[in-house]
């Protein structure tokens, strides 16, 4: 996979879940990401400005296109290990890899312990969701699983409290949400799956105020996390 | 302007703020859409979906496009009018027509009574906006300015308390936003700019957890607009 831009690519030299292979510099380049890439052993070649126009893929390589290797992801044990009281996101049929990358920069903000997506109907991480996440994605412990409703019964039976983000619940704001608590955040449109919010241990909702009432999946899923961060003081 | 799909386009049959034109229909498509657009006195035309691929923008017709005029702008007066005590959204800085249709969007659902943007440095409300706000932008009264301090301090003149939403301010859960309130978001990557924090009564921020600490603009609004709402009860 490839990543560009120096933030990003700083993100990942950083980073336990992604490694860099290669890195692409410009040839009038001095930064500091040079330095840091040869002390992790990277292979870095200098190239004309032309050769990474070329090889770009969003226009914003800002001098830095790096090699990455595929993502690392972990285990729902490791997740639930990173903390007494863990804080678990899980995704239900999120498709867009923007939203993907955007969920997973509000996660990281909102220090959630661990992410959970699905193998079926649901996007990976790639280098798209790598790029929109800012970075973030090397910080986050995502785990895919095969099926999302055997891993919501793990979490319930590791004392996790587990929430569908949905239409028609209890007010989010509302409801304690202090404890070992998972969110499940459902796909733009389709929202969470019936046989999901079936398994799960309540449903949360976020008030409705407007006519459309129709909110981006990203969105929703940031405000529900910082919900639970306010709660949690 | 031109817009597409189903929910969109009902959402601009419905509104105040835009009018349809013209109405390209699949020939074999049957909806109420059709009805409505001519209940409304708007022209409809029945094409084959050959023209409907070739005319589309995202490829999201759906079996309608429509021609819509420009985007109809408040004033900053309609939506101080809207509510003794005004909830006001001014943006500063986006230009990401995404982003500003994700806060469109956001804001619709948590029931914000406009939203005031900047003419310079800033997308306006185009077609781009119009399709991500999913039809909100039918529904929210927008201002677009020239001077954005000089609406804030308008705002205050009218018994509004302006805060910034960036970094190091107080913490947004704990400060009191019962009251007349305007949050200023600002552009990803440069925040809300000097004069701008200045011209503010105060700044809040959102908690960050995080070591990439990178939040979407629509994502930090939604948070920091569904916080206020929270306190309003």
């Amino acid at each position: 996979m490839k990543i560009e831009g120096k933030n990003c690519i700083l993100e990942a030299l950083r980073s336990d879940t992604v490694s860099v292979n290669t890195l692409l510099v410009d040839k009038g380049a001095n930064h500091s990401i040079i330095r840091i890439a040869r002390e992790k052993g990277v292979k870095v070649q200098f190239v004309d400005k032309a050769i990474l126009d070329k090889e770009t893929i969003e226009g914003k390589h800002q001098g830095f296109i790096a090699d990455v290797s595929e993502f690392v992801y972990s285990e729902i044990e490791d997740i639930l290990a990173s903390s007494p009281t863990p804080f678990v996101v899980v995704l239900d049929g999120i498709n867009d890899p923007h939203n993907l990358g955007s969920i997973i920069r509000v996660c990281e903000c909102a220090g959630v312990d661990g992410i959970i997506i699905g193998r079926n109907r649901q996007v990976a991480v790639n280098d798209t969701v790598m790029r929109c996440s800012a970075g973030a994605v090397s910080y986050v412990k995502i785990a895919r699983v095969t099926n999302v409703n055997n891993a919501i019964k793990q979490l319930q039976q590791a004392g996790v409290w587990v929430y569908a983000c949905d239409m028609d619940g209890q007010e989010i704001t509302t409801t304690n949400l202090k404890g070992a608590v998972a969110l499940v955040i459902g796909g733009e449109g389709s929202g969470v799956s019936r046989l999901t919010r079936e398994t799960c241990d309540g449903i949360v909702s976020l008030k409705l105020k407007g006519k459309v009432n129709s909110l981006n999946a990203s969105v929703a899923c940031g405000i529900a996390v910082y919900e639970v961060l306010r709660q949690r003081g």
